[in-house]
Parts: C-alpha cells; structure tokens; sequence
C-alpha cells in the first residue's frame, strides 16, 4: 500500500481519483435490512450504519473482524508560546505509555478488539512555528501524508485514527479558522486544561498564524502545511487512502475532524466513507461536524484524544453490523410481520 | 438466589432495606481516577460510569467480566383492543427466535460477550384487559416478579433487562401516565409502528384503564399489578434483585423504564444502581428519564425494545470500565503531569 503521491497535488489528485460506495451492494444491505425481524426502522441509526458500512465493504452483508486504530503523533513549535497544559516532552512519554499498552486508547482497543499501532512523526523535530513561517515544507507534510497513508492495513475493515501531540487544540483551532473562518477565540478552548490567560494565548497565536498566512488560506492542502501538523497530516493521509481503499472511517474528535475537514476542502466528496464517532467537549468541535453535516453517534464530553471517542463508537458499528448480518428474517424465523 | 417475598408488601420490604453504594470502594475509583495517564476530565462520562460501577461492585478497579442480558416476554389482553402493528402470536414466535439466536439482541450479547436468556411469561395466559379489570391477581404479578428475581445469575457483574410483549408499548403509557400523571395521548405512541388511529386507540385505552383503577394510581405497586404486564413485573423483580445484590443495571427503553419508574416510586433510591442506556425514538420515554433524573448514554433513535438500547451501552460501561482499571498511572507510566 505504498502511496502513489510525492507532492501535496499528486495527493490531491489521488483522493480526487477515488470511487464511490458500491451502490449495489449498499441497494442489497437496505433489502436484506427490510426483511429482518423487527419493526421496520426499529434500529434506528444503527440500520443506516449497517447499509453504510455494507457500501464501503461492497457487501451487503457486512462484517467487521479487523478494526484498526492508529495513532499518530507529533509535536508542534507553537508550544514554546505556552498554549498547554502540559510540557511538550509528555508527547514521546505518551508514545512510551502507548507502546506499553498503558494509556485509554489501548484499553479501548483491547475491549472492541481492534489492532493499535502508534506511529510517532519526528517527535524531537517539533513543526515550525506557524506565527513566523509555515509548519512545514512541502517534503515534510508529505512525508507525513505518506506515513498515515502507508499504516494502514491491507486487511483492515473499519478504520480509526487518533492522535497525541501536546499543543495540537492550538493546530487545530488554526486550521478551523482558516478552512472555515469566523473569530479565532471562538475556535479555542481549554484542551488539556489550559486556564483563561492560556486560552486568550491559544487565540493570538492562531490570529497571528492566520494572518502570517494570509496567502494560502484559500488552498486547503497549504494551510495544512503552513498551520498544521505532522500528526494532523499522518491522520489526513489515513483517512484518504481508506477513501481510496474503501475502507469505512470512524471520525475521532477536534484535531481528528480538523484533519479531515481538510480533506473536504481540498476534494468534494473526501469524507463520504467517515462518520463522526463522537463530539467532543471542545466546543469548536460540533461546529465543524455541523459544517461536514455529520451527526455523532455519541457525546460523552471527551477530550482525550487519542482515537478514544471513535474507539468507543467502534462498539457501535460493530453492534450494527452483527445485527444486520446476524439477524434472522421473518421468513428464516417463522415470525409473521406487521399486519395489513 | 430464590426470591424472600411472597407477596407486593414482603417485596417492597425487601427492596426498601437494601444497602447502598460501596462509598470506600467509590473513593477509591474517584482518587485512581485522578491518577491516570490523562488531563483531569478528559474521558467525560466514561470516568463517571468507572467510577459508579467501582461503587456498587464494592471494588475501586472494577471488572466487567460477566454481563447478563435476560428478556422477559408477556402477553397482554388489551391487544384484542388493535393496540399494535403485529398479531399477538409474534410475542410467541419472538421467544423462538430469541431461543434460536436470530434476533437483535443476541447479535448484540454475542458483540459484546454478554450472556442471553430468554424467561416466558405464561404466554398462553394474557394479562388480563385492564379497562375491564385488573391485569393481573396479586399471586400473578408476584410469581412475575419472582421470575424476574430469580433469573438474575449469582456472578452478574453488569445487568440489563429487556422485553417481548405485543402491546406493551400501551401498558408502559399506562403506568406512565399513571404514576406521573399527564394526558393520555401524551404518553403513547406508534410503538411498532401503529397508524394514527392505532396512536388513537392507544390513547383511549390508557384513559379507559386510568378510569377504571382510579383508587390504586397513589400505589405504586399496585399500578403495576392492575395496569401492567408479566414481562414488566419480571423486569422491575430483576431490577430490584440487582439492587438488593448490588450489580450495576443498564436500563433500557420506554418499556423497561416504565418497569423500572414503579420501582423508584415505590422505594425512593430504588434505582440508584442504574443508568439509562439510551433514549427511545418513542418520545414519551425521554420524559420518563427526566423524571428519574438519568441522562441516557446514547440517542440513536431505537425503538425495537428486547434491551437492544442498553444492550448497546453495554459497549460503553466496558469500555469505562476497562480505561479506568487497565490504564497506567501517570508515575507507572513516568509521563509528566500538569504544568503547575
């Protein structure tokens, strides 16, 4: 799966590239949905998941036996302008405590049954400062795209990415702003668990990031090189090659949904295998799921990052799909239907 | 685990002297809580459920390692009133598929590793039609509730109760609008998917029934002999069980909240040990939870009852579960914490 891109337009017109959900098998799913023994619609939103992953899957009676989840991490020059909580170093212990088997995300995995990867981005080569240049090179945010579009898996069935980068609230936030617009304090919130005097800092930094770069905000792929981050771009690049590879999407929380409102922006269309897993406590988050016109399948108040609050929704498409491909129909059962 | 009450009064008795939650075990979780590798609060509502199961298991690193899933079925005489979109002998045929495996929920337990049982309620005898009398003698609803008492296995670590019972989306608008008062067409809706004439019936015969057993409505256990079903009283005796044993419940839909509403209000602190684990598409469910102060874990618009709603939330009290007690302290993990 080694990806056929080398510069941020050849990765464009590799996610432009992709096809659809395979309408056969998803016209198939939503019959064998109607026969099933139960009310008509009496599963709600977990009917529609079960179609919409039978799509991806080009069969129309799904199953999901590898989930993966993959986290991404990276670390960011805007740290050094106190926007956390923590200290940027928590980002390779993080990757330490992941490897471990230690940290949420982990657990998470290990209860849904899903494979965890952690994919550290040149953790000790933290992104340039986006208020005095851009974040990246063009070789560096491709790399990055390169590496999420290279870890996943040839066999994987349902995807989530997740990520760990202390400051990236910040990063994200920015890339809200400038894909979306509107006032940078209203993209801002507390992350980690900044205080009022931090959050004023995380909106100056993203005003003055916006302004720096004030030329490229029009393009989606430059504002992820100039405003973003590696792991934003390693998720970006997962989320896309699933898109290729028709691989349904579990969208995790404010960085994770940043990442892929990039895609939206760069490629109409880039998001159609991806559900929002979850909103999470960081306000800007539900205005960007309302602008993808995504409805979350949990809120929970997380804000963990991670992957965690798609991992927990990985329970619920699995839940969706085990109904739909296990479920006797009324004929199969015996059981009579509605009456006339 | 043979049920210590023979009638309504010996098992308000036996529900009203139940202890409460563990508080040292609680205290424990909560101090854990705060030691793990992640920014305070940053896992929502899942370190809240963590920290609750801890309470009533009497164990600060709670497991979840035998989840119990029992569906109570029921027939009821107000069907020969067209209260429902499907003949009565599908509650029959449902039991079979349920002891077949083919329906939602055992899909739904095997997802989540729960164990599924199946406990018929003298299908061949409906309830009583309760516009003309009441719906059950007290020998009836008392057997019922011992069923729902006993069927709760020794090693349940997490319960949730569900039911089957044609029509019995107009006995729960019964005891709805029984124990809380309100219009009668407030409380009933399409159920399994009635028209609106059906909606209709559904209204008259919850007045008719409110009529007739005007001088029980301030008993709460006695709203559930004269206006309820088998299935609901087998629910409400698994309920209590758990609380007199101290496992944490999941409830489920409009039905098994209507069960489980005539525990709370014939023992204040009845349902302390549970959660809500969704709210149904029927509307006048959301009210019932608002009424017991619960805020439901998920809103995906099911409305098929058999527990399948808090079936679901099993997934998440594992996972809350599995964070809180498989996580890496911040010193196990040496990840630094907060900056000061």
């Amino acid at each position: 799966m080694t990806a056929a891109f080398t510069s941020l337009d050849s990765f464009r017109a590799a996610l432009a590239a992709a096809g659809g959900a395979d309408t056969a098998a998803r016209d198939g799913a939503a019959a064998r949905n109607g026969a099933l023994t139960k009310p008509p619609g009496a599963l709600g939103r977990l009917e529609d998941l079960a179609i919409w992953v039978a799509g991806w899957q080009g069969n129309a009676r799904p199953v999901i036996a590898a989930p993966q989840i993959i986290v991404f991490a990276g670390n960011h020059g805007i740290c050094a302008q106190g926007v956390s909580a923590f200290p940027p170093e928590v980002t390779a212990q993080m990757v330490g405590n992941f490897s471990a088997g230690g940290a949420a995300i982990n657990q998470l995995a290990r209860t849904y049954g899903a494979t965890m990867s952690v994919v550290p981005l040149e953790l000790e080569t933290p992104t340039h400062d986006f208020t005095t240049g851009p974040a990246m090179s063009e070789a560096e945010v491709v790399s990055a795209l390169r590496a999420g579009w290279d870890a996943v898996a040839r066999d994987t069935d349902l995807l989530v990415v997740g990520e760990m980068g202390i400051g990236n609230t910040t990063v994200a936030a920015a890339l809200g702003a400038a894909l979306m617009g509107g006032d940078p304090a209203d993209w801002v919130g507390r992350g980690s668990g900044v205080d009022d005097a931090g959050v004023a800092r995380k909106a100056q930094v993203v005003a003055a990031g916006l302004a720096r770069h004030a030329d490229v905000l029009a393009d989606p792929l430059q504002v992820l090189r100039c405003l973003g981050g590696r792991e934003l771009a390693g998720m970006a690049g997962a989320i896309a090659r699933a898109r290729v590879a028709g691989i349904p999407v579990v969208l995790d929380g404010f960085i994770c949904t940043a990442a892929a409102l990039v895609l939206d922006r760069a490629v109409s269309g880039a998001l159609d295998h991806a559900v929002a897993g979850h909103v999470s406590a960081e306000a800007a988050h539900g205005r960007m799921l309302d602008a993808l016109g995504k409805t979350p399948l949990l809120d929970l108040g997380l804000r963990l990052g991670e992957g965690s609050g798609a991992a927990v929704a990985i329970g619920i498409v699995q839940a969706a799909v085990a109904c739909h491909s296990g479920m006797a129909t009324f004929e199969e059962a015996a059981v009579a239907g509605k009456s006339a």
